[in-house]
């Protein structure tokens, strides 16, 4: 054995299911992955969703007073509430007390957590928000970033996402030659906006980047690429169309599928197949992003996160833990830059 | 009566399934649309794939000399070949021997060759490519521009999209009062990158857009826009992602639904059903782009279209003819402008 087991603080309070669905994903977490969990929040709130028969001497809670509201401004929430679930939370990881956060509050409001209390690692200008999408490759996924944390980005940016991208492509989602490309309009080298053409350049030259060339839209759920890089605006909206596509496309099938003389019955006989479209293309069943570039590892899930997802977030957290993946990413952004 | 009939010259060597599918559709179009149609093309070719009982008598069929091919850099593609159909098919609407193009073809090409046979419409500073999307209201579709034409922009140039984008969506997509919306990461006024929350302003002060605030990526497909602006960056990536999603629907429908015991079964029930679910969600149903903010009209069809797609071009450019789309977009502009 040796390796003492990771530490994950775990926001009690943030998301729309919170605190029962962040508690039952945390506990299954605590038992099936072998991780301590360390949930904050209010007491009393987390202790009337345990189990009945919960040994609470066994059960680490740290208390905290209130989240951050969806609709606040998160830099000054984060100022003007201290002692909210998730600043505490970073605190513990910033004492070396939890190795990890996970939050399913608002993104906006971790990642200027993370900022002010954690600090960015050296040689990162910006931490970016990653997300894992699915791809038409049953067994393949894809992590695109940034989708959302910088809005206005440099080409510097695009490549520093670029080395952290595959710094976590390789060490937590276990893809050993991670192919790495950029959102673009064409395939070409001479196609794209200002950006994307100067971006090309970095990420070519770059030697801790196996960047393989543009990714156009259609390209992004091929499961050519392992990471997608490209502005927080662009990746924002990538994502947000994503997630509703999902969406709407089970909504189409309810509304086509059980009409007509043989609908229902077809439907009965396809349950479990349906089932499993579902899972596939459903974006509530892939959980949420991850900050990169702070000097901490933050999982930030998505709002509407129930105990599987939780659960998720919990074994990327452990991954990124037990591969070190801050000094990775940390070193291959030291060499980068000599 | 009284009006004339709209003439519509057809790049008839344009696109994938070209002469073939794109003078099938030309054909049904005249019969069933009550338009003129000239195609424009290798003569020869043209007429080995009209239908055995057609009267050459009265069918216009105006030569031409190649095409640009798909690898072609535009510009240098339409300077070089003067006499491709594309140039010829322009040619048409700038001698007034024709009302409207439609191609196709390369789509680059095509907008290089409007610019330079027909030149912007006065007033506007980059014409924009659009896209009409379907949404998940089965009778409600969605006019995105820019897509493809300008992948770094200004403010100005987004306003002028949405002027453009509301003339169309009222006299061509026949919205009596389509509701305009901005591309961008949040439904606040203050959300944006630069460009966005610039643009906003402008937006907001035009009296001839009838903006109604920021469109998130979740709500492309909701229906509750009518035209939703963005650089042609995020426009083409949203595009070829938005078609791509579709394939990959019908991918997974196509590997999940047979399986199992009751798989076969299920799926031969819901055949028709099955049918209407590909219309709905593959972009082969839904045809091209058009170009706006050119001197003349013009349709950009998808490169992979057949006879259905080409007709409802055709349909499309009749709306904007009878409609008098061009003239409205210049009293539009000039109007925003004073």
């Amino acid at each position: 054995m040796g390796k003492t087991r990771a530490r994950i603080a775990i926001d009690a309070m943030g998301g729309d299911h919170a605190p029962a669905e962040i508690v039952a994903g945390a506990l299954r977490a605590r038992d099936e992955l072998g991780v301590e969990v360390i949930l904050v929040g209010d007491r009393h709130s987390i202790e009337a969703v345990l189990p009945a028969n919960t040994n609470l001497g066994q059960l680490e809670i740290v208390p905290a007073q209130g989240t951050i509201e969806m609709h606040e401004e998160p830099l000054s929430g984060i100022r003007r509430k201290p002692k909210a679930s998730i600043n505490v939370a970073m605190n513990l990881v910033k004492q070396q007390q939890a190795d990890a956060v996970v939050s399913a509050g608002h993104s906006g409001a971790a990642m200027a957590s993370a900022l002010l209390r954690l600090g960015r690692l050296s040689g990162i200008d910006r931490p970016a928000i990653g997300a894992v999408f699915p791809t038409i490759v049953a067994s393949k996924q894809v992590l695109i970033l940034d989708v959302g944390a910088n809005v206005d980005c440099r080409p510097k940016f695009l490549e520093q996402f670029a080395v952290m991208g595959t710094v976590y492509s390789k060490y937590v989602l276990g893809i050993p030659e991670p192919k790495v490309g950029l959102l673009n309009i064409g395939e070409e080298e001479s196609k794209g906006n200002d950006l994307a053409l100067q971006a090309y350049q970095l990420l070519q030259a770059n030697p801790k980047v196996p960047f393989v060339g543009n990714a156009e839209g259609r390209d992004i759920l091929s499961g050519d690429f392992d990471v997608i890089v490209c502005d927080g605006f662009a990746g924002n909206v990538l994502l947000k169309f994503a997630e509703a596509v999902g969406e709407v496309l089970l909504q189409i099938l309810r509304e086509e599928l059980p009409q007509g003389l043989h609908g229902q019955l077809g439907v009965s006989l396809l349950r479990p197949n349906l089932k499993r479209i579902k899972q596939r293309v459903d974006h509530a069943e892939h959980g949420g992003g991850l900050l990169l570039g702070v000097a901490g590892i933050c999982i930030i899930s998505h709002g509407s996160s129930q105990a599987p997802s939780i659960f998720n977030a919990i074994r990327l957290a452990r991954e990124a833990v037990d591969n070190e993946v801050l000094e990775r990413i940390q070193g291959s952004v030291a060499i980068a830059e000599e």
